[in-house]
């Protein structure tokens, strides 16, 4: 499967997934609730969570039907996240569109994240029993420890590659490793398996996240719908920063250093001299490395998995190993490379 | 067993159960997370909650160790809720002492009702499993679309009965409800004493709110920590004055409509003439009277439960009953009768 197919196939499985939301979410009473809901989940988003449930729960032979409804969970624990970092934030716009605090204040806002939230973990205990409860229960507490961490990180003007990792692991990496190991957890996988799936979910958040961090300094905000510099701009210290200060001399390091304790102004008016500073310190090839490194460990962790037959093969098999799902270990594969090669 | 008895009882009771939330948070690693969830939490409170989950529990047997675990979940549900209304309300004090949010601003307190949210979820889960969590599920959603059913009340000058009630099953009783209910399915209550109980719970919390509603007018501000006559001040209608609009003649009709329509400040000077209005059309006795109804059908709830031995007839009775912990339904009558006849 290339990776134009991969993507064909995940965009069907992720319509998929959104139907079942559609069916699942018409249980909200106020109308409003709803409204705010719908936009906070159908606007956009790559359903990367519950596809990620859905392929690990594949690995290890046909996922029970319910599976889907447990991979929903972690799509709706994501978008209340986002409603609550967007209040948290005061953020204006979110994918190209207007957040729904924008819309609606921060009122009904904090209530829908609220709701999506109580809703997410009810599903999945229901579902998931209390195996997929207790990896939601860690993820969500990381989630929040990050928040923290990130706001004490703030107070700091230089940020270490170690706390940054620190901030990452809880942010990103914390819940989509835990919809990995809840999907191969739902289909009784065992508890090696469990861990082959929380490594490559937990390389595979890091990484997704080193490349957001790339592609805000060298992405097309056509694409990527967000401004060029943004993170530097914001006074934020990414990966190709980090690595950049570790080894600038001491004259870059002064002027780098000065201008993180600068206005946003004035640090946008020096974007270019930062990207040259990043590139002559090699702080983007430097970031990409790791991030491969990263998806590196990630599929290692795929090994012990045999490979998925694909649809074409299934015909020459016995009879009852034609519901084996086809090629999750190849998607789980080509969504990793697809982490690492993506524009937007 | 007298009122102060009782008190005195549960006082002891609600110190236990402090002492485990505070053993069970321990393991929060942010230091101003940790802060802010302790003054959530042990800023006052009666522990009601979890105090009914124990009661509740041990009116069918001595309940399992970890019931108190399941309890603590109801507080912490209890006090999220609170940290994000009063971020959404803007509240400056409660029960005397600032907010968290006056003294943290919103983004950590927003963060904070999440963690304790989610943590309070996963407990519920671990101890009283996909039961448990169903409860939660249901009394979440209802807390939830109640307060979007109160924002659209808001718009509307006037309030029904049928909607304050609507609005307070969601706010107020779906929680207590869940608290009790689960409190006994989790010492393995039939289906009928599961009813009965969530029967109590629904009831009790209706009560509760009702002499909440009735103490806003009529209560001593020294004991409530609150302002005389705020929900008016606020355009509230609780159920005196819905009691009250009902009966009147049109020109007192027209007199408290105009007062609905009119500024805070235009309110709180009139607010000698509403509380002679709601005298004269006997809003206040009307309201009384249903909380004593609401309290009547809770504890005609409990009549299929046998009266728990107490300490001093445990002694006379055969070995194997004497784990029968004491009073229970004594304990959850007296708690109804205490929530008619508190005055803070």
């Amino acid at each position: 499967m290339n990776n134009i197919e991969l993507l064909a196939d995940l965009k069907e499985k992720g319509a998929g997934i959104d139907a079942v939301m559609k069916e699942d979410l018409a249980i909200i009473e106020s109308p409003l609730l709803a409204e705010i809901i719908h936009h906070a989940i159908f606007q956009g988003g790559k359903r990367i969570r519950p596809l990620l449930t859905l392929l690990a729960a594949g690995l290890v032979g046909t996922p029970p039907a319910d599976t889907v409804r447990l991979a929903i969970a972690f799509e709706y624990l994501h978008a209340a996240s986002l409603l609550h970092d967007d209040v948290i934030d005061h953020a204006i716009l979110r994918r190209g569109a207007e957040t729904a605090n924008t819309i609606w204040g921060m009122e009904p806002v904090i209530l829908a994240g609220d709701y999506l939230h109580a809703h997410a973990m009810a599903l999945a205990s229901e579902v998931g029993g209390p195996a997929a409860m207790a990896l939601i229960g860690r993820a969500t507490a990381a989630m929040v420890e990050s928040e923290f961490l990130q706001m004490r990180n703030a107070r700091e003007i230089l940020l270490s590659e170690e706390n940054y990792f620190s901030v990452l692991r809880g942010k990103t990496a914390a819940l989509i490793a835990a919809a990995c190991e809840a999907g191969i957890a739902h289909n009784q996988g065992t508890a090696e398996q469990r861990l082959a799936l929380r490594t490559y979910g937990t390389n595979l958040g890091l990484a997704f996240q080193i490349v957001d961090d790339l592609l805000d300094y060298l992405g097309d905000p056509a694409k990527t719908g967000k401004a060029l510099g943004n993170d530097f701009q914001e006074g934020k210290m990414t990966l190709p920063l980090i690595k950049t200060m570790a080894r600038a001399d001491a004259r870059d390091h002064e002027v780098l250093t000065g201008l993180l304790k600068a206005t946003p102004q004035e640090r946008n008016r020096e974007l270019t001299l930062v990207h040259a500073l990043v590139e002559k310190y090699q702080g983007f090839s430097l970031a990409r490395a790791q991030a491969e490194a990263l998806l590196g460990e990630a599929l290692a962790g795929l090994a012990i998995f045999a490979e998925t037959p694909d649809k074409a093969e299934l015909g020459s098999l016995p009879a009852q190993t034609k519901l084996i799902p086809s090629g999750c270990k190849e998607s789980l594969t080509g969504l990793a490379h697809y982490v690492l090669s993506r524009n937007k």
